[in-house]
């Protein structure tokens, strides 16, 4: 599918050269110490596709910080598990409030808006936690497998610095369980979810583990039925309407991608039936967006006409 | 495109056939007198197609009040006339509160969250009477000329009714004015908004006229440029996040089509590169979309693969 | 019940010379431009008892914009009229939200929190208007009355000034209509609140038409009744937790008085069993309260033992 | 002062009497297991003044669960502890909200309105938790002194009832803590809470260990300075705008006394230059309120002619 691979590779290295200079127009996340000590300059772009093609460019073979990337993998795993039972707990509609806004939490008796705010994570977190023996290991584990990859690791200096500033985290998830919405307790919910926060991964293996997103429910490259293909539909809407923080709304106007960043830099955008982008660069926006990240996203979905909108 | 006519056209009946008793699921909308009048067992489905082929089931040649449909119209107009400055004035972000809060409005300084709720689309009516010296007039030949029907017509029965009963939206207009965010007088604004509101179309003439927004803003049978394909881009991505009221994100993961909907039971959606299905049915949904042409959508977008997401 | 007149005379005096270089700690209010014209530097304070005696200084004898104290006159007028009912209308909690605020009348289905922030004073304003022929003519009528001066009058020029800034004040009565809880029309009732805001008294006729509130209803002077004993207190009450917008906890704090304040930087205290004081300064602090009249109140309160609090 | 004892004893033994079958108008707290099994038929009164004699009736001799009265106990330790530096950590405004909302904490970013409600009063206790050695003990020994009874003691069955149904405080803690307006660990500043909450004490107690309020700080039968003459008289502003959650305004407005409430079915009542007066009955109204507590205030104050509002 992806016709002309140096031809990609080429359109890659050139957008990320014009990017060089602008890692100055955002800042590196300051909320837990782990994070702040990454290199703004880091820059990386892949691109990964359903036929089992990838290119990268710039440093998508370093690993960073998935962070909040990890939220759509907790759901899938969720939605695994438990079916539609989820969606008692969790709704679906994109959020109107800043990412971790305890305001519509309350409002709306301990329901979150959606499981890609940090109150759904935290419920899809207790979810998984209930129904898995070893929740973290077979977080991991799923992690490894859809990116065929065993060397994924869990960065135990960012779980740590998670760890000790994780109070407004805590209160969401106190606030939930006061509804009566969480089920397993605080310490092991937040443990889990600071565990998949902490996961580091490269642009390469991020593209290639959600390349079942983009094709119905199955990787591509090993055959396997990874979610049905109705449930790969209901991630990719969710990541439309909310993946990009209160930056949702924007990012499908002007890229038009489902798509979920990280404070840690890193981005990723599903293309239906063709492939997954996935860029990298540490300073955000006052969204919590990786600003050049966003960037190269806007850029490739232009030339290679990815928008599903038109 | 629609390789099929008689073939469409018999699912059409057998999905409106299935429909019938459900009427009494939803409730006609009394927020207006006018509009409580309508009989609860109209039902209709149209599809539109970028070859130029219709086929409708049903009323789908009887006119219904198009109400919040019209917003969609208006926004293009708008940008037409004003380009990005419009941006300045309106965000593209989904709202997550009810369709006509007021909340988030005074939070965000009288600047709305997106122009498909009611603050916004009154803001765009407000761009439209500043800017065309007669913009009601203005606003019908553009829906005449899109739906190649010289017969369209302000209901003006609904419109007195929307009239006096606008104090909800008049307090929306002043509190924006009292932001500096309006520039005509709130009653000229009101005036025009309840004008596009009274608008009545029948699902056909409505899937036909937005068929540039599936054709990258040329209407495919006059070959005329309506708007630019960016711009018909960004307003499928707002509908997408935005245009089923507090419904929006739930209508993306089970059904996945930008749409709109109107409190007269009218329900629009765009499939890209394909056409536009609309349907009616006056019972509403606890949000405010009819509930009979959302089953009908699902199960026309199920059927026909229709959905962006996969 | 002022002993020593020639005494407090001289206390005020000291008071207001402390104060004289504390204008530019406030800014004059430019919410309309009639009242930001107004000299920075003129101050005042008198002190009337139920004695009928009343000692002033400064420029007591000068009139400025009563604004938001004429809210206590339109409440106690409202009370005589229509009695009970109009806490079927109005709350009488405090808001704790700024003065003007849409939210918490949005939350509360058009029920505002109390009668002296703008929202329950506009409902006030539609009592009086629905209820009497001629309300402005009344309204002024009743503090002539109150303040034993014919020559108390309106202020045309900032009457003229409201009402071509009037939106936000619009919109909270739309909103309130919107919920069915205004009953006429939405001009007439701004006609009247804004006639009711621009009328102009001095120092000395502002406490002398308090003086019933500290006296169990009854005008210490004339003898006359101008409301019962229960109505006093429930004046008295809701100025002490309501009175001085979101200052109002502060103020009972560190003062201890039922009081009012406008933004013509007048503000005025119930001493019950003794007196009122009326204290005068433009310059408002950030919660729209005068800072030298708020330090006069502080300074006469603190001398004279007056709070109610021990 | 009171000057005829028998009288008022067979005064609040009528309105007792006419209390009798008003149980069933209120609920008994369920929100702890513990004190859900109260008898709802409980039913008390003492009046106590600051000359030394006290007056009861019905079960005032009998020990109930203080539960939020000790916020008012905390909040004198903490000011005596660390002065106006609590002023930095906690404001003094109504809330104008239910009395545990998380959504003010969140706006106002981590600073409480006051400290009785639930957040200022955790706020309280991690004061108290970071500056006494051993915090509990400490306000154990402070409400002995008060009551001159060394008898007090915890009721350790509604603590444990408490700290299992903990979570909605510890995620206003943990939001506090998110914004570094809490200095101890959230487990301490909880227990700290809970033990306090769950202190047990009669109606005589209780309103003989408030009289220093009354008194303008000083136990008037110990002589004892208890706290400044000022932190009395801010602590009775707080309690007249604050003190009894969501209906402060109404109490303000129809009774017209400082006071405090408790889901225990307690409420005492402050009477400046006079005494305090402590009622009790388990079934609360909709604001978490004892009905025929406050019901007994209602008819006492007025019989007694006690408001401090006229």
């Amino acid at each position: 599918m992806i016709k002309d691979i140096a031809n990609l590779h080429a359109k890659l290295q050139i957008l990320l050269a014009r990017q060089k200079n602008l890692y100055n127009q955002g800042r590196v996340t300051n909320y837990i110490p782990a994070l702040a000590e990454v290199c703004p300059k880091k820059m990386a772009a892949c691109v990964a596709t359903i036929d089992g093609s990838s290119v990268g460019a710039g440093d998508y073979q370093e690993a960073f910080s998935i962070q909040s990337i990890s939220k759509v993998f907790g759901l899938v795993m969720a939605m695994n598990r438990i079916g539609d039972d989820l969606w008692q707990r969790v709704n679906m509609e994109p959020s109107g409030q800043p990412f971790n806004s305890i305001i519509q939490l309350e409002w709306e008796k301990g329901i979150p808006r959606n499981p890609v705010i940090n109150a759904g994570a935290l419920l899809v977190a207790d979810v998984l936690t209930s129904h898995f023996s070893a929740s973290k290991l077979a977080f991991l584990s799923f992690m490894r497998t859809l990116a065929h990859d065993d060397t994924i690791f869990i960065d135990n200096h960012v779980y740590q610095s998670e760890l000790s500033h994780g109070n407004r985290n805590a209160a969401l998830a106190y606030l939930m369980k006061s509804f009566g919405n969480i089920e397993s307790e605080i310490p092991d919910v937040l443990s889990h979810y600071f565990t998949q926060c902490s996961i580091a991964m490269t642009c390469e293996q991020l593209a290639t583990s959600l390349l079942f997103l983009a094709n119905k429910g199955v990787d591509p490259i090993t055959k396997k039925v990874i979610c049905t293909p109705r449930d790969a539909h209901r991630v990719n809407a969710i990541l439309s309407t909310s993946g990009m923080y209160d930056q949702s709304g924007e990012f499908a106007f002007s890229i038009g991608l489902p798509a979920k960043s990280g404070v840690g830099g890193g981005v990723v955008a599903i293309v239906p039936n063709y492939g997954v982008i996935c860029t990298w660069s540490p300073p955000l926006n006052s969204f919590g967006n990786s600003v050049i990240g966003t960037n190269l996203l806007a850029n490739l979905a232009e030339e290679l006409g990815l928008s599903i909108y038109h």
